[in-house]
């Protein structure tokens, strides 16, 4: 059957992908590998949409052993409760066992689960009842965009509010709230648009999203005042 | 205080590389990311451990769009059931939102997750709840080994086991098992060794690990005798 | 009020069955039961239907003693996972703590709850949430169904796809998988017809169902194989 | 190998059972089974242990179609909740689409069950979660027997205080608790003496358990009673 | 804004009326709580609706130290099982540690959660739907009372009802079930009439809710008796 | 026997308690009663621990009808999930249905709840497992308290830590998140000192707790300021 065949193809392209990244890529990182082979040490735990448009290390322009990676649609963090999974053992993996540093929640434009909470029936998340039940996890956001009359709400504004709302549900993890209150971790929301590429940050106090540069500069400014102090 | 001006410093880093994403990378991929703003159509699932040495675009050598992406501890499947969490969506979405024609499970050396299944002392699992109760996803791969007297159970016979599981648990799912049915959807299994770089592949026929070449050269064989019938 | 006498005709009817059982039966099996007393050693874990019309001893001929028998709507067996009920906990104990070399699902032909999964509306299933919410356990079993497009689905074709699915839960559990892999467990699916009195057995490889003397034939086949190698 | 083959040898009996009822015990019954082949109306919903040597149509001396069959370990109804399985659904479907007039809870004598609720170190309950939460069911039961100090608790008192807990269970399911109310339903609490094959008959009124005649005579009371009034 | 002015002034109000209890009521109990501020010891559980005008206190004329209080909508008890919360660890924590001797469950007329279960259309239950999954727990009281064709349910019908339903789930919880068993715990259901400030008190022998100073007579009789054996 | 007579004696005293409050202090309230009868249209949802010693009408010296009350043991508010219970449903109509103003979370000196979490071995919390997995809503407190090395945690640090975690909580759950975008909800944090009487009020912007009298000269204020604008 023609259609069988022509999904085949596209597994065997990626095949033939796996044997050009062995015999070509592999070999220029061959000292990386070696090092990463016992171990791993990531300084940032990343949680992404699922989306096959965002790319962590892409974006981030960092190497296999930089980033541990997360990624479920919507870019969800459910808030610690007694129904525990797969996001809640790699939050509690990454801050007990891994210790980074960071963990950076990514939303994007243009995100299938975001278009479904905001529209469930153009979605037809009647169909999809697990995904409905997923996304009760962003319901919160959802409830703040529709409360707050600034004109229609849109995909963008949706996605930045739940990158909001999942910064919020990290910090009811105990591990991140020790690690927060021992000056261990920071937690930073980004919000990633695919039409330019571009990146902004969350900047917690004003509660916008703000250019890279101007987080960059905020940073900076912090570590001059630490130096100080 | 220099521990928390080091972390900055790697946010700050990870800053940079997005700005160099931005200015360098993006420029070169304009059209491609202009033709993926609105939509996607990626043709694969891949499910992979969050692992920071795991990087599915760049171990397939794919590009943006091709790879839907899901990421937890153990590149785990939960099988279908009453409790449906952040994997469950995303299998539900991807077979019946993107139409997706395959899935594939990652499995990887040197995993955490599996060091932990495998020796739940040494990896501080006690200490680790959540971690505890997600693995009891593998635990019917932990229980196989120990079943079988092949000398002492491996991380790598771990994760291979584990690999097989999580392709089981992905036919409890109901949009898995019509698309199975409707030969629109294959399940592959792989194993990605980070020292060497290599991937193999589980041929289900033999419950063995195959090389990519002979996986290729088996899909050959069948699309030959698909075209003849 | 007469229609209490009559319901309460039948429970003195059942108490007349028992007294029959105590004083006709019982001393014809005085050994059996005697030997029974203090323990049981079943050989076989029998899943069947609460269906009136199932009696597992009946259809197999066999003594008290001789099976362990676990009966539900629907003969399921929830994947295991982490809501785990009277099934999961009756597979674990069977297993584990008895030893049993064997366990059969048994579907039947005019299955109630096969009909309830495929004419939710005929069978009234908007008023019975609770058996609703069970029969997504045999959800996936239905998918595949209505993805073939071998003519109209029927209760049969159901039945029979619901015990292919049941058999590939049972293979999720840990208990199970062990003793797969350790060869100390066989599983296998049934599926009895009333009408006929028949039971078709299901035969893995080829996963169709074939009649009792082929399934005897094979049986012999692999001891005789067995005791050669 | 041996072992095996004997595993195989119990197997293979088992179908020659099987062909033994097709070809002897089924033409006995050809009339029955075609009465029965299109539809079920018991009037009994029996709920019992799993237990090998418990056989519910043996002991209450019943045909095929009599009574609609629920057993897992323990014979244990889990109160009406959130988490609601494979023992509440079967309730539901038997008295709302059924319309059972009866339902029996029959405990028995050597309960494995009960025997792991009362002493979980020798029943190496550790070794069995899943049952050990199962078992959580019967937990009143045996708060009960601690908290009253009438000599050591036995297995047989375990068990008379877990059917009535399970009858005290059942009314919390609103199907029944509404059959109650109507006074179509009635609610009986067996326990089954294994060696004596004798079973006694729980009597709410008294909380104690009575002989099968005198519990056939205080029915027979109630009827006079009902015609006279 | 006038309406958030007007908010704000019912929260200074509260604070105010604080200020009161600090300057005026409290140096009157101050020997009161001055025994209380290092430990508690009530005598009794008291689970009431979460409804502002039922004020237990008040209503008993207790004083600080007398009822530990349990409220939430409905004066619901969920049965004991594998999902327990907030009413399920009150009552661990009262009955095992705080040893009480009574648990009071505390119906009342005009109940907004009974209203909501009577008639979910006119009260928007689509639109809460957690409110509508927490009624669950009264289900079996509305299955009853639409079970009997006394006339149309009343809103008062259901709360005694849903009083005795909430009885017979605090009967389910072990450590209430020993209390009972040990006769150092009595359960009584009360309903209080908001328009007459009246309290009726439920007899278990004749399932009526009976005046207070009939339930007292009926308490002296039993300790008359007790007296006297 | 005398126990059974004592405890009897203290039920008999509730009862005489609504005997003095239907003959003395109801009529003094007739008109409020009579005018609550028929609805309630409190301002205030108001969250606090089921400790004895909290009266909340008595610390805001309210009348019925003003407080809508929760209670439970540690005042906590589970983050809106999966699994929503009693306190979930209670936020939801207290939001949705009565549209209150305020939720105020109380706690409390001396907490029981807050000693079992900080020291759950001298509490006997391996006895009270429902009690032990109810606390894990407050679990992210208690990890706070032990990252920052502020001397011992006491059971006052975690109590106030407590009370700002189920802050963080309520925002999680949609009504309230939505309620606070659109202004019309406030959010506040309390602690109750049984021993002076005293309360201290959550300052959110400096994460401390202020007097009664500065939290009230803070809203007023907030009032001028917004009166201006
Ligand atoms: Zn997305
Ligand atoms: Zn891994
Ligand atoms: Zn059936
Ligand atoms: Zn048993
Ligand atoms: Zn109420
Ligand atoms: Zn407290």
């Amino acid at each position: 059957m023609a259609h069988t065949n022509t999904a085949r193809e596209t597994l065997i392209d990626l095949l033939h992908g796996v044997e050009r990244f062995n015999t070509e890529v592999f070999p220029q990182n061959r000292d990386l590998f070696a090092s990463l082979a016992e171990s791993q040490s990531p300084d940032t735990l990343f949680i992404a949409c699922a989306d096959s448009r965002v790319n962590p290390s892409m974006i981030t322009q960092t190497q296999p052993g930089d980033l541990f990676v997360l990624r479920n649609i919507g870019n969800i963090v459910p808030a610690y409760g007694e129904m525990l999974g797969g996001v809640s053992s790699a939050i509690e993996y990454a801050v007990s066992a891994l210790k980074v540093s960071h963990i950076i929640v990514c939303g994007h434009s243009n995100c299938g689960a975001m278009k479904a909470l905001l529209d469930p029936q153009a979605s037809h998340l009647d169909k999809m009842p697990t995904v409905a039940s997923w996304l009760r996890n962003a319901e919160a956001a959802r409830a703040v965009l529709e409360a707050t009359d600034a004109g229609p709400a849109t995909v963008r504004s949706l996605s930045e509010q739940n990158v909001q709302l999942q910064i919020a549900h990290l910090r009811t993890h105990p591990a991140v709230a020790a690690g927060l209150a021992r000056g261990t971790l920071t937690l930073q929301g980004w919000f990633y648009d695919i039409a330019s590429g571009e990146v902004v940050v969350l900047d917690e106090t004003s509660r916008t999203f703000i250019h890279v540069d101007e987080a960059i500069a905020k940073l900076r400014a912090q570590q001059a005042s630490d130096a100080t102090a």
